[in-house]
């Protein structure tokens, strides 16, 4: 049993002792995961992309705390669509390595910065 | 090894094999997590939450691919900080546990629902 | 002049009298819309769609604080890169018309709902 | 009748003529606007901040465009909930004046860059 399959199973648990299940459609979820998410970004939005690399206490603890509320959310949305999140990874690297084969995409970064 | 430490492995070198690693800062990653966030929210923008959770094949494979963008993010960006992702989600886990007891929590969501 | 020009010259000098004119580079404020547009999205995650058309005051006020915060953010933003939102929104809202010809479009949402 | 309150009564005989206002959930519209807010996003994403205050035209034309649907989709959202966009929008500005007082906040980012 894998780390996250086992991360499942305690959220499943507690959301069953907290009768919130009925909360937790694949729709809510996303939203929830979505809200986490703008939390992240909030911690490194008046950041230049060097200090972003050297947090403060405060700040690391921060992004921390929001990161594992987006796993959190992640593992319980997948649960519910009975996805496997890591399998899903898996195959988009391996799509993303064919999209964008490493001798031509050195160096350049995606889109817009491309053109 | 846990399967995200070798996703993680796998990131490292996929970047590095595009030399990627320079627009990896975190405050990018954290940008680059929270736009998949948004196009995992659109897939479920204009569905009920029942049909959130019976989704056409069209849209589960849509939200796999969402998905799994936003855990391949997630795992990048915690490399960065040197945040283990899984251990950072079970301390969660436990805080919001203390923070919302089950014999207390049952039923409720939490804050705007309640007032 | 508009409304939302005399908003844009408040910011501006807003901005100036902070010197936070250096944190407002687009990157960063395209960050701090997104990560306002998260904590809006968390006022309505756990409401059904019928009790977000029906909200409870203490939601009501989170929304109109949220909803300032992102025209905030938008209004700063579209100003430091030279766009007028209002046109913009305009000319994206005459292409929506030519997308979805209301003949064609009537009672289907789009994308994933669709399928 | 200021332009925002014409953009708004637009966008109520858009989604008319076409039947989506059961679609036009306030929680299903804050769903869309942070979805457009993921999108904007990711025009900056891999842009340094000095390349995000001299875009692309490609990527300016791509930040004209989300901006315009993030404000379409506030406009319509705040109609919903039976807010002034504009009104909130000086109120919280009015609010931060009070909260940041431009002899203390000079030159400070707020939050975690504080700490």
């Amino acid at each position: 049993m894998t780390d996250l399959t086992r991360l499942r199973d305690d959220l499943r648990a507690f959301a069953a002792e907290r009768d919130w299940d009925r909360f937790h459609s694949p729709k809510n979820l996303a939203m929830a995961l979505a809200g986490e998410a703008g939390e992240l970004v909030e911690v490194f939005q008046w950041l230049s992309e060097a200090e972003s690399a050297n947090l403060s206490p405060a700040a690391r603890a921060a992004a921390d705390e929001e990161l594992a509320d987006v796993l959190l959310y992640l593992v319980r949305l997948a649960d519910k669509l009975g996805i496997d999140p890591l399998d899903a990874a898996r195959r988009k690297l391996d799509a993303n390595g064919r999209k964008y084969p490493a001798d031509k995409a050195r160096g350049h970064s995606r889109k817009y910065t491309e053109l």
